[in-house]
């Protein structure tokens, strides 16, 4: 029997829950679930001898300590700002931990002794960071074993909705934490292409998209990511002249953001005076150059901006009601807590929606003579609004590492994150049975 | 006897020297100034017993509490991170102490023990802020005092180079710290009008400028500054129905200057990859997007930003040699900090050239039932590099302010700003005979 204990019972551990359930009869597996509100697992756990539900608070840490004691692995998805403390006692009570959160240099701090202690620390084992990973790494590692030489690599990745249920003008609704979507882009994005560093500044971010093809699914948009560079090392690719991580939306979406942008409504910096007494209407004016005629602020807007007042970009807008005299009704709030609501309102699944998963690779390599592009795609459809998409690709990742690392097939100790061959191939080989599937197409494009 | 420990003896310092030497005998001081370098002070005190110059090491604790203990009164001009040191010194020995910085949040702890132990800690009474406190007050006061209303208030300052010194495109040379004026605007300025809140994003400020015409010297263009709310509360303007303080440059200046805020040049939060290999060219090159065919760099540079190639703009860029193969020669520099160094190669004060400072506050104001405007301006030329406008006007208000502190004709207590008539009023009174003198027109626009 071994025990894993999971923290983190949210919407986007629910196809985490259910592999683990489903896996436990046969891997002799006891699940313990541990969260602030745990109610809403009690119907799926009440038959299941293997499992069980704990109300859990990561600020307990008597209860941290005693919870850790009693497992072989621990699973975390907490939001990602608990994880140091989880994994700080996991090395105290030599424990193995998983989660699918960004190494940060806390965690660093913490490989050599877990190497010492023969632990893994398992990070990076999601969709984004995590199935971007193990797919990249798989196709580099096929290209280059058949001599290929890369000359560039541009990735892509965006949490969607799927066309079935795509009933708004931005073709967007929210499957992740939506302050994150509002903040997404802030500082400066960073990238190299054809041997030179490039900057991209906020304000020009959502301008500067590059037009995405996916077979099946038509065309999408991609902005670059914030740090496109950091990915060289892990990947070994610290020559290459073309680098790019980048964040998937349909069409017209960026066109439409950037409006928020150019005005100011993302920035989370300070808070507006008497947010509490503004209407969507009002706030928006806030943002806009006062005029001393009686121009709508429609056409103020429209005018500052230079936006045709018939345009997509309006006509989205106005869909979300940022013209309407709606009430904020929150106080003390940023700009961007105030845009947050709005679109809260309006870009939410609804009951039975279906969240779509969409990553692409673009490889550019030269094999005999010859350029090649290599694309590779995956697209995963969610079930309905709570077994999604997202969660799928979030969380079968992490459960499947987590079966290897029980049944001793990970060696690889200290923070880790799954770019080894050992790790990534059973994983994205079990994924193919759960629909998150990779579709490659080899182009030769020219002599080099 | 009282003695005048004087901390800080850089550029801007040097009126304020001049005045503290030519009172010393008549009143009676010695006067003992200290920084890290004070070489270029001994020609000018070689003959002087009544002052003399030491090197002195603000991080050095023993030598901090010797001096400030022989001082009556200490005055600041060292950078402004290092006056809490000084002022918490200051009350520990029970000593008065003048600075022309703001008011942080730390010297707001300082505030009852310093009046407990019957100090004055005076601050912002340099020039901006300083003067602009006391200038602002004195009108406000002169309208309040006849029965006016005040509906609006905007106040506008800016460092400029002189008529006679403008010798370059840009109509612009740095008085004052370069690094200041690169990251001038950073976050976002607020401000109301009309009653109404408005936020300006930093990506939007330098194209949002306003008129302002000064007699004599013509047009000026004011962008706004970060904060124009908290002055509401000092100046006992909390209903005021509009309040902007922002800060003037010559026309076609803030145009240009957008190019760099567009492009990200001014960012200081990361640091470009092989900087020290950059030409002024290739960094420029960094923040275009990539292209596929031969345009040249400048011929990009119009299209991403939607310039005309021939316009005036591209003439101020092309006169900084931004476009030139000129090396950048710095280490791990960010964006912002090469661009300083850009700006310095050319927009230095030549030996001889003439600075200019011009203040003016906009008052509307209802007496009577009718609308009237009240400008007050003040435009001042400095003599030479050296004895600049700027060292003019921000020393000599602080050395006025020391010598009424020292005659006890100062009663405030604790931290104080100069916005009592007892402080402001034989200031500006004693500034007019040093040429710094506002000029005041009152119009009335309409009834009511």
């Amino acid at each position: 029997m071994k025990n894993i204990l999971l923290l983190g019972a949210g919407r986007s551990a629910s196809s985490l829950i259910t592999y683990l359930l489903q896996q436990a009869p046969t891997e002799n597996w006891h699940i313990k679930i541990g969260d602030i509100v745990v109610t809403h697992l009690h119907p799926i756990l009440a038959d299941l001898p293997c499992a069980e539900a704990i109300v859990f608070d990561i600020h307990n840490n008597e209860q941290r300590e005693a919870e850790i004691k009693q497992a072989d692995l621990v699973i975390s998805l907490l939001p990602a700002v608990f994880h140091i403390e989880v994994a700080k006692e996991c090395l105290k009570q030599e424990k193995h931990l998983i989660t699918a959160s960004y190494v940060t240099p806390a965690f660093l701090e913490l490989h050599a002794e877990a190497q010492a202690k023969n632990l893994t620390i398992l990070m990076e084992s999601g969709l984004d960071p995590g199935i971007d990973h193990m797919s990249a790494m798989s196709a580099i590692k096929h290209i280059q074993a058949k001599g290929g030489k890369l000359t560039s690599f541009r990735s892509y990745c965006g949490g969607l909705v799927a066309p079935e249920s795509d009933t708004n003008p931005w073709n967007y609704k929210f499957t992740w934490n939506p302050r994150n979507v509002v903040l997404a882009g802030q500082g400066s994005a960073k990238y190299i292409q054809n041997g030179g560093y490039k900057y991209i500044p906020y304000h020009q971010l959502f301008r500067r998209t590059e037009t995405i093809f996916v077979e099946g699914y038509g065309n999408f948009e991609g902005y670059a990511n914030r740090d496109s560079l950091s990915y060289r090392e892990p990947y070994n690719l610290l020559d290459i002249p073309t680098m790019l991580r980048g964040t998937l939306r349909k069409p017209g979406y960026c066109a439409a953001w950037d409006v928020f942008v150019q005005l100011g409504l993302t920035d989370d910096s300070y808070t507006l005076e008497g947010s509490e007494n503004m209407t969507n209407r009002s706030y928006l004016e806030a943002f806009l150059p006062p005029v001393a005629n009686d121009q709508t602020i429609e056409q103020r807007l429209a005018d500052y901006l230079s936006i045709d007042a018939e345009s997509e970009v309006m006509q989205k807008l106005t869909w979300l009601d940022l013209f309407s005299e709606k009430h904020v009704e929150l106080a003390g709030a940023t700009p961007a807590q105030v845009l947050e609501k709005i679109l809260k309102e309006k870009l939410q699944l609804a009951p039975g929606d279906k969240d779509m998963i969409v990553m692409q690779h673009l490889f550019a390599y030269e094999l005999a003579g010859e350029k090649h592009e290599l694309t590779s795609s995956l697209v995963v459809i969610g079930d309905d609004e709570v077994h999604t998409a997202m969660a799928k690709t979030v969380g079968l990742p992490v459960a499947i590492l987590a079966k290897l690392l029980l049944q001793g097939k990970i060696s690889n100790r200290g923070v880790v994150i799954p770019i080894h061959p050992e790790l990534y191939e059973p994983v994205l080989e079990e994924l193919k049975s759960y629909g998150v599937n990779f579709i490659e197409h080899d182009t030769v494009l020219s002599k080099v």
